[in-house]
């Protein structure tokens, strides 16, 4: 049987929530024998759920902090939202791991406020698998801190290192700067310092990566502050949302074409499905004393059950306890 | 008849220079009565393909640009080099415009530095028309400031509004500045002063935009610094070029699929062709005193002949003049 892992699970995160959060959680419960979850929101919801379900308890929440509200503000004003209690479950011992996929910045603000950092660490940073038709490559930061010093950078790289290693297997993770050109000289001022600094100070370090070297798979990990980072996961996201959309367009355009369509069908499932976000589950704030696991607020059952489990791997590796010893100390 | 037009082309730019470069000259010279072209570049490349041929002359130049080459250093140092050469034409007045599909950075910083800028305006801005399935958008700036203050965008906004008006015919383009949410406290320290200043002085912003927003065309102009807009920009060429070469492994599965695609062909020779960057040509630096184009390293002849179109129609509509009507001045 594997480890025991307690784990909090957010049962209004997403955009389908409390319904396939609820289904998300039987699967990885039904997976994974050593899995213990407390299930947090309104009482109504959670209590029917968890009554009489093995490995399951439920802790009623009485707030809701949606979407459009300010994170941080939020956080601290809605105590007994599911989030923040959910963190605090964490904080206090009873789950080692948090698991929502819910508004992503109330659950950055919410993880590092409550939760902590792991000593030595500046930032705690969102990762994230760009799953690629190639294979899997990591991105990190992607939103959680919009101002970075290139220091930050040099924590990111490192931190992604050890996901990468412990949650992909991947032995040797290459690391590279997104920017603007492949020579040393290129980019804004702040890639030029980050360059010189992961050179000088991170033994995996491979060089300057260009947006197109991330879906084409040329490097493992593409670091970089949360702005750029964001957008380039965003961007790639929409162009395959647009290609994919025009394709469709294509194939219902007559009989023929239907015809063609069908001929592929089973190739093009393949490779939405190696592109498909909701494989991964989520995407780890990296750096917090604990596990913190967001998932899309699209995010299907499915989606939400491989959330859960990478949580619950988090945890079983002591992610935390790896990344206090592999981040630089300032 | 149309307006006489003289411009200056770089024999030398791109991938497949001088070959394509020449080809695309002559075909632009068939297809524009008024325009006369001076092709820079080597003695013995461009004075036999000038020799008695109609509206067109040579500027024999003894220096070349590498793609590898630092290039305001190149820039300083080779003052005989075909792009160094065809900037000064404009300068001095020989020609209107100059056209290249040579390094995007020496272009830069040699139009900046031989013909200067429009009064008034604190940086030109490298400008591309990004061809989304849905319709064409522009992105600006793409490259040419990799670190800006907040006052560029504004003056990048005003003078990509111009540019889609005369250029792209487009009657009342909405902007958007690129950012990681959609509210306005979104964003980094940067975007948010620059969202402020945007919303205060631009009657026709729209808002922020986020990546996915760009291929989908859902505003028409994305402004951004050149480090964001650089990385959005390669980031969707190298996702549809992923996501295109992995369709392409499905066409070739087996003699099912290559018929499945044979029948999809026609529809997607169309999308292919609506997304090629090649329609359009080229990126102007936006902002210098006369006009500079720069091309696509792997542009094809009939890239280069649409670059030095877009070039001709820059300088008949006397953008330079527009643009130094359209900025705010400090």
């Amino acid at each position: 049987m594997p480890d025991k892992v307690i784990l909090a699970v957010d049962a209004l995160g997403g955009d389908h929530a409390p319904a396939v959060v609820l289904e998300g959680v039987a699967a990885a419960l039904a997976e994974d024998e050593g899995l213990e979850l407390i299930v947090c929101g309104p009482a109504d919801i959670v209590e029917p759920f968890a009554a009489g379900r093995a490995r399951c308890s439920a802790r009623p929440t009485t707030e809701f902090i949606d979407m459009g509200e300010h994170p941080a503000e939020a956080v601290r004003r809605k105590k007994d939202s599911s989030i923040v209690v959910g963190c605090r479950l964490v904080k206090e011992g009873a789950a080692a791991g948090f698991y929502s996929a819910g508004s992503t910045g109330a659950c950055l603000a919410a993880a590092t406020l409550v939760m902590g950092r792991v000593k030595g660490l500046a930032r705690p940073a969102l990762t994230t698998v760009i799953p690629s038709p190639v294979r899997p490559v990591v991105m990190c930061d992607v939103g959680a801190n919009a101002d970075c010093k290139p220091e930050y950078l040099l924590q990111f790289a490192q931190m992604a290192t050890v996901y990468m290693r412990e949650i992909l297997h991947v032995e040797d993770p290459r690391v590279a700067l997104v920017n603007i050109g492949e020579e040393e000289t290129k980019g804004s001022a702040f890639a030029q310092e980050a360059f010189a600094l992961l050179k000088a100070q991170l033994p995996n370090f491979a060089g300057n990566a260009e947006g197109g070297d991330i879906l084409a798979a040329n490097f493992d990990i593409f670091v970089t502050d949360g702005f750029t980072g964001n957008v380039c996961l965003k961007t790639i996201e929409g162009t395959s949302k647009t290609l994919f959309k025009a394709l469709k367009e294509i194939f219902y355009t007559n009989a023929k074409t239907k015809l063609g369509a069908l001929a592929i069908k089973g190739g093009l499932t393949g490779l939405m499905e190696r592109i498909n976000p909701d494989t991964y589950g989520g995407a780890p704030l990296l750096g917090v004393k604990g596990a913190c696991i967001v998932g899309h607020g699209s995010s299907s059952a499915t989606a939400i059950k491989n959330g859960i489990h990478t949580t619950a791997e988090v945890v079983r590796r002591d992610l935390s306890g790896l990344l206090e010893k592999a981040v630089s100390k300032p």
